[in-house]
């Protein structure tokens, strides 16, 4: 109990779960609760003991501080030839990983959504031809079996941040699971969402800065860039920056990209098109594929000046 | 084409969606694209020729613009008698309609999350017991056919705004869909999302302001008052307001509940607990049962001075 | 001191600002240091021991929950002709108070800004021959003398709510001061303003709310009616309404007058013009002169329900 | 004319101040205005012919794309020696310019707000010992002759970037004014603050971006480091970055530092203290001056590998 001139302030320690069941808020003579405890728990990195989580995709190290995940590839995977095409130029400018998405949640239902399975069947065959790992979103419980066998990597994205069931569904498929940080979520919500995967045994997952909506219309969304450095002293996860969907414009792509590599992010993940003005989706957003390997020598740059080298 | 000083501005007509596909902007030469249609269809009102849409649960009227629903209950189901409590407490006092969530969208994992189908039963119980249609939120697909048979009225949470699979599902169910403002979405991807249920053939649809994340954190959200009137403009849609969770401080309720009478909302979704202290979720934000009466004629008064009565 | 499984809390009591000046935070060991008393102390209704502020404005009651203020004038003063036209109708439908910009703080450089001291003249003037006090905003010091021999209340401006200077020299004059919340301020830092306007000896503090800029753009600002109810519990000073410039849109100001009076606020202060069309500055957000009388009847109807008559 | 399925939409050239009076929106039948125009004037790269503005400060190169400003210093001039002994630390590192506040605006009335004049006698005083030209903030017309005499660069903070008459004075100064970004103005709204300046005729304006408020508070402001290249689109000034203020930690100062470099600013300014636990204003968020010198060589690094040199 600490008397104060016009209030009383009461410490209490214990599970803040239980504190906030007592509905101490809003009682006669309450004036606020206020939680002094980190409302996450397995993503925290005192629980690990400030060891950073590394691990390997298919050969290509993710966390620990030595590499950078160069991360690339189209929107949406539109053909073979389209996907094919640029995941042969991103693996020859040194790519680590290939993205595509096949199923595209849209705001407008009369958008287009994606080819579906038979993208699962493309990237799986652009997979073989190129030997880069694939990543790809997760829109839906009932393709989850179809994602454990396809994907290298499955992302959850950030309008199902909080789609708790999804996370679930995420956590349980034994592959490696890249979370998207909500538009509007807090740094700790994005950790509390790690916590659904992290408690279903999945301690593989990749937190991304992608971007936050605030009230500056000017770029697409705010590119939280603080955000990285934050995660890494209260987490033990990887984290990653997606600088296409943050801005929207290619144009501030490649300045967003370094400036993820110099602030100490653990990679990128950027889309790339040989043809963007023709891309089905985001095109004004992608790289085009003839700038690729300048946009990757520029930022792995800074990533070396930070210590680490592309993974 | 219209020449400017600095910039040259073209204006074009047709589908917005096929001059988002053209992938102009990012070009050189090109400053920005701006849209200047509604990105939403099904939900405008223009569509409606500015009708509004009126239908009935259960006897009492929705939408219209004669009306006022009074939606209130438990925020969880956590047994028989509170759940039956708490619905005569709220029937006596003329409510239209009772709330109760079975399954309950956590921000962690490890916070108690609903008695899942066994709350269903509860609710269909007290339902027979006293005549009050029944809304509870649906948030996974695999209960769908459980909901259909159960609830008069699927709510969709503001976490699931945006999950189109589930959208999708809800506007299936031939059941009215209470759709939430996503806490961070703009009221043109609300009435976006409202277009995924109506697309589904499902035109009992009831938009919820719930409050939005803001840079003020003096209270839980922002309730978004203003939204009411402006969606009156742009929508044939009945709207209501939730100012239990926009506040998450049950002394608020009451005057936002009366604001949201007078501001010409077509009803409130509200939470209410015989003993809030010992309610196992969002025990601050709960009104005692013991006030609900008065809470009511209170409200009631603003609607009827708009011209509503309670339905 | 409160030892947890995984952090160690120490309370603390005393004077925040000292807190503050050891500079804990950031200290090796040290996670975060959180304040757990309110920042304002004059503002507080703690100090006023939760008895309300009340007082006259040449015969009209502010504050004390008995009476609403209903404030009402062009946006800015134009001509002699166009304010005395206004300042009529509004009188005649029985506004408690005259407002109207002589000096408009703009955007741009290149809009226009007011007639500046000629604007008050015809202030005075149509203050002598209405009776109606007069509220104007006082926008730079060197303009302070003229405004304490002219104005009634003085207004300062969201864009100078932490323009201290100002603040402090309004604080001087022996009028009320009439204090808007910046467009991205916390209602902490509007009391915290409010405590530089009252340690210079002026009581007589109005707070308004105008609307908070967020995310949500299809609304000039969101008016964040819930900062009434939460004033009133933490502050002992009136607190009044401004849905002109919150919303931007006169369709809007309608139901957000009512919102306003419902939601329990000590008045409100609108926008008013004969001819909106031809306005100078916001035309659209500005009421019709003739539609005055009916609006106040509405407004005055919400706000009689919570027991107060127009002032 | 551009008729449309639901709307019809009407383009119109011209000056849009002309447009704006009109009071086209919320004429019946109109359904919104929407501007294509930039707001902005001269501050617009349209009205340089995309030349970027150079100058110099006492022998440092300002703008251009050559060369990287490193401006640091204490967050308030506290005394001779503690400026004194900051200033030789960042001067022997290689800085370009010495920051220091002698009127600190303060959220709090109750807070310490500068030493006032006298703090401008020591930074002239520790200016001519180390030859650093000196940046301090204008936060009264009532001092502009005063700071004219003394300081090398006129800062107008963020809370007073719509003090308009602020700005006027500072633009009659002849010196170059550094106009920090107003804590939620967007990025138009900081190119018309400018316009501001410059119409007084003083070219040399340097933009600065120091983070905007947002809903995330896990740090003190979210560092809108996207500015940067937006900014280069769109503007000819200079652009420089302040990760002490966006961030108020320490911890992150280094890596949002070299984020700044990376992006592409033209410059950084930072808060340095000898001792900042004792420091009386902001100490979490100063560098530690033993570090600076690593803290200097790791973001010239960045710059350099972006083709700049510290100025």
């Amino acid at each position: 109990v600490m008397p104060g001139e016009l209030t009383t302030a009461i410490g209490a320690i214990g599970d803040p779960e239980g504190v906030r069941e007592m509905g101490l808020e809003g009682l006669p003579g309450v004036d606020q609760v206020i939680p002094i405890s980190r409302p996450y728990k397995l993503a925290s990195s005192e629980l690990s003991h400030h060891e950073p989580t590394v691990f390997d995709v298919d050969g290509r190290t993710v966390g620990g501080g030595e590499t950078f995940c160069l991360i690339a590839g189209p929107c949406t995977v539109e053909s073979p030839e389209q996907t094919r095409a640029v995941a042969s130029a991103v693996a020859a400018a040194g790519a680590s990983m290939l993205r595509g998405g096949a199923f595209k949640p849209r705001t407008s239902p009369f958008s287009f959504r994606g080819l579906g399975e038979s993208g699962l069947d493309i990237l799986a065959e652009v997979r073989a031809e190129t030997g880069l790992p694939v990543v790809s979103e997760l829109t839906d419980a009932a393709h989850a079996d179809r994602f454990a066998e396809t994907v290298d990597v499955v992302q959850v994205g950030a309008r199902n941040m909080q789609n708790y069931g999804l996370l679930e569904v995420a956590g349980k498929l034994g592959k490696p699971v890249l979370l998207k940080r909500g538009l509007s979520s807090t740094l700790d919500e994005l950790l509390m969402a790690a916590d659904y995967v992290l408690k279903e045994g999945e301690e593989r997952v990749i937190l991304c800065e992608r971007g936050i909506r605030t009230f500056e219309t000017a770029m697409r969304f705010t590119l939280d860039v603080g955000a990285v450095p934050w995660l890494k002293l209260h987490t033990h996860l990887p984290v990653i920056v997606d600088p296409s969907h943050a801005s929207g414009d290619r144009r501030l792509v490649g300045p967003l990209s370094r400036a993820a590599a110099a602030v100490g992010a653990d990679g990128i993940i950027v889309e790339v098109a040989e043809d963007p003005e023709v891309a089905l989706c985001d095109g004004p957003q992608q790289l085009y594929a003839r700038d690729f390997p300048a946009f990757a020598a520029e930022v792995s740059a800074h990533a070396e000046l930070v210590g680490r080298r592309v993974a």
